[in-house]
């Protein structure tokens, strides 16, 4: 009988190809729907309200599609990121179906690509993960990439097989919830008047409010989502005593507080792309702005499509990268993706 | 394509009789249900206990009064109190209607009053809220007065027009919940056998327990109510690093707090009257105590309404003013309000 | 008049064969079963999915019994341990029959035992608990014992009536919910293939992880499960400025994390004892670790038992107690209890 706790997988143990079956299937109610909104500032309608989204023509209201993100991300964590040293990148996040309370979500992930790094004590894996409800439909398929720990230094390199991705999700691809239409939608209600016509490409908006962040919400939240990496909840695991937060609670927050200014933008439809650039810990204040980067229209008339940059920073609106190029030190996330607002 | 964000109303944006529809309608679940139960020590029976509100001749239990209150509040932060110095005072507070699990709140207000400080730079704005359900029935109506700041100093101020406000809620106009009864209340499951006859006017009752509060917790209760005053969540906001505690969250605590001594006191029929006399931050520990104010019989023989004083304090009980009838410094809250109880 | 705040009971006030109905009823829902899985990093199957839970013949998923065993406890303590001096043990509990969202719980007790000790000051009280849903079926049934302060030190001591407790729930005596059958169970979603034939008595498995506890979350889970003792929330009640975390957040932090090693010990059949062996206090890095003690096979021949130390600790694993006996002083709990696993 040998040791009986998983101590994650390393970069030897992902094979192109791999089909990897997650644990634990989660059933979602009106209780983590309550708890997404005690957690962020969240106030987009269509999730808000039962009413709203009846209004909206849908049979019953979307529960938060980060919610449901992070959901299907917290199962991949132990099989995928347990001894990730970065977590890398996303690409061709797709929102396929609303996830409604009572409905329970799993996750399954492929391999697509593995490249030894130069240093040749890591490896980047890049994984397409679906999330599945009870009925086995795929609700949400994206790919990430992590830079994982080799178990054995002078294990051989795999042949580099880095997958082809997108850099966005294209416009014609963006999958529209059953019944959705925004023809009577109310403006009063939503809270404010922009449609997608008033916005334009290479706006940008501050959305002002900042929050300062406590050690206990991002661990609520992070266990919400079953994820289990320790270094979100052990404080002793860096030598600083300090636990870095889940990069999905701050995806979460900024996205929440971009309300302020893209109260419309009910929906996100695709993840294009998100990184990362900095760690976040208990004490931050964060603040948020987006960035217009695409416009598109959709098949129904009543929904646009804007593609928007969302970045949280601890600093000043609309700074992201220095003369080189590089991210500034307060840039926490700069997210692209897919939001679905009424024309 | 102007500014996108809300940057709150001013006093010049406030005119008598104008009318505010709010944002964002919000549906209430068993999740912010439990929410309430976890972060207030709640245990009155009647929203605890499916059974006991059955027994009660409830066809479902009311969520707490108080989580409407702060629910319908918090939509009117955006358009009301943004740019608020100061909340001033509760008025003509009345629970009309049981709010239940599944149902979906929104508000309106209607500007009652409006009146310039001698400063000149501010000016008082009463309005009258209502929140509403998804049926358009009136849950809840109150009026509260706020001072804002004017946009500009030397705008013409307004003829003032403060409004006539009753001191309390006349008891005959109390609102007893449709099929409420308390002919065979269970005062063991209750928790105390004290009735209506018990209680007699100018009675102090010392609550006994004390909480000391945290950033999460406050930042959590008042996110769920989608209150978006920044001063609440965001620890650059004052040159002192605090963050001041939404008020409602004072009267949640102590309102559950006082269920030691008035364990009976099922429901809020009124709100009379609030001051949020001093500011509360974390850290500090909450105690409560209440006056019997008044005592009243209601259409139904099974049930009476205490006019009770229920103050937050960080000191000893039962003391409220100085000699010059100011209030104490450690009193934070002193909320007049009316609460039915079996006889 | 008298006073109306509930003091508590003391030693006097309990007596062999005395019946105790507590307050307050209380409605469990899809809330509290998410603030479960926020609180604590819980991951068994059967609670977090319903299909999971029909897919092992259940009506519904059982609410983690966990939670069950802190409601009802909840309950207890203004009756119990309002006053009591020290938390001494558990014995003898039993889970008779799943709690599901929408049941109502409530308690009562019974003393079975006291004893005065030698100092005089204090006593020892017995009280067996049951729980009851709303169809008044006994879900829970427990004993625990605790020492509590005399109100007069010159009283009459009691005789001493010690109750006759088993150090064990027999495994006959165990339990199976209705319907429960392991016959189909999926490991790969349960998240480790161990089943109960890969586990020997002796064997002793590190769960690994480390959670750091902050003042804001155990004070949401006490007052979650409506328990009162001043102790847990008010800072200003002890001369160092701390609050003590309730213990069964210590017993349900550990449990969730034994999910690293014991992901198939799904349900809790029964309590045979626990001790907790030192206070905890916010700040602490709970590490958790468990010992097989027993095994025992079932009436149903897919389910198996599995007899479990579970020890939370600060401290490195499988260290329990010096040689004198005495628990060494990082090991906060000592729980003894008895598992149900596929076979």
């Amino acid at each position: 009988m040998g040791a009986k706790t998983n101590a994650g997988r390393f970069f030897e143990d992902y094979a192109l190809g791999q089909r990897i079956v997650h644990a634990v299937p989660r059933t979602i109610s009106g209780g983590e729907r309550a708890l997404y909104h005690a957690l962020y500032p969240a106030r987009h309608a269509l999730a808000s309200s039962d009413s709203f989204a009846q209004a909206c023509g849908l049979s019953a209201p979307p529960l938060d599609d980060l919610l449901v993100f992070h959901t299907v991300f917290g199962k991949t964590v132990p099989d995928v990121s347990l001894n990730a040293v970065a977590n890398l990148g996303y690409a061709d996040g797709r929102f396929l179906r609303p996830v409604h309370a009572g409905d329970t979500l799993r996750a399954e992930s492929e391999v697509i690509g593995v490249k030894e790094t130069s240093s040749g004590k890591t490896g980047i894996v890049w994984v397409r993960t679906i999330g599945l409800n009870q009925r086995d439909e795929t609700v949400l398929s994206y790919v990430r990439w992590v830079m994982v720990r080799k178990r054995d230094v002078i294990a051989p390199a795999p042949t580099a097989s880095p997958p082809d991705l997108p850099s966005a999700v294209p416009a014609e691809d963006l999958t529209l919830p059953e019944g959705l239409d925004f023809t009577n939608y109310n403006f009063d209600l939503a809270g404010e008047p922009h449609r997608w016509g008033d916005y334009a490409i290479g706006e940008t908006i501050d959305h002002v409010d900042g929050v300062t962040i406590e050690e206990a919400e991002h661990m609520l939240a992070t266990r919400l989502w079953q994820n289990t990496a320790k270094v979100h909840f052990d404080a002793t695991n860096r030598p600083d005593g300090k636990r870095l937060i889940y990069g999905g609670h701050v995806i979460s927050m900024a996205r929440a507080l971009s309300f302020n200014g893209l109260a419309n933008a009910q929906l996100i439809a695709a993840i294009n792309g998100g990184t990362h650039a900095a760690p976040c810990f208990a004490g931050t204040t964060l603040r948020a702005w987006s960035e217009v980067l695409d416009k598109a229209e959709t098949p129904n008339p009543s929904i646009g499509a804007l593609r928007l940059r969302l970045t949280a920073t601890t600093g000043a609106p609309f700074a992201l990268r220095d003369e080189m190029g590089k991210y500034l030190p307060e840039v926490l996330l700069d997210l692209d993706y897919w939001a679905l607002i009424p024309r």
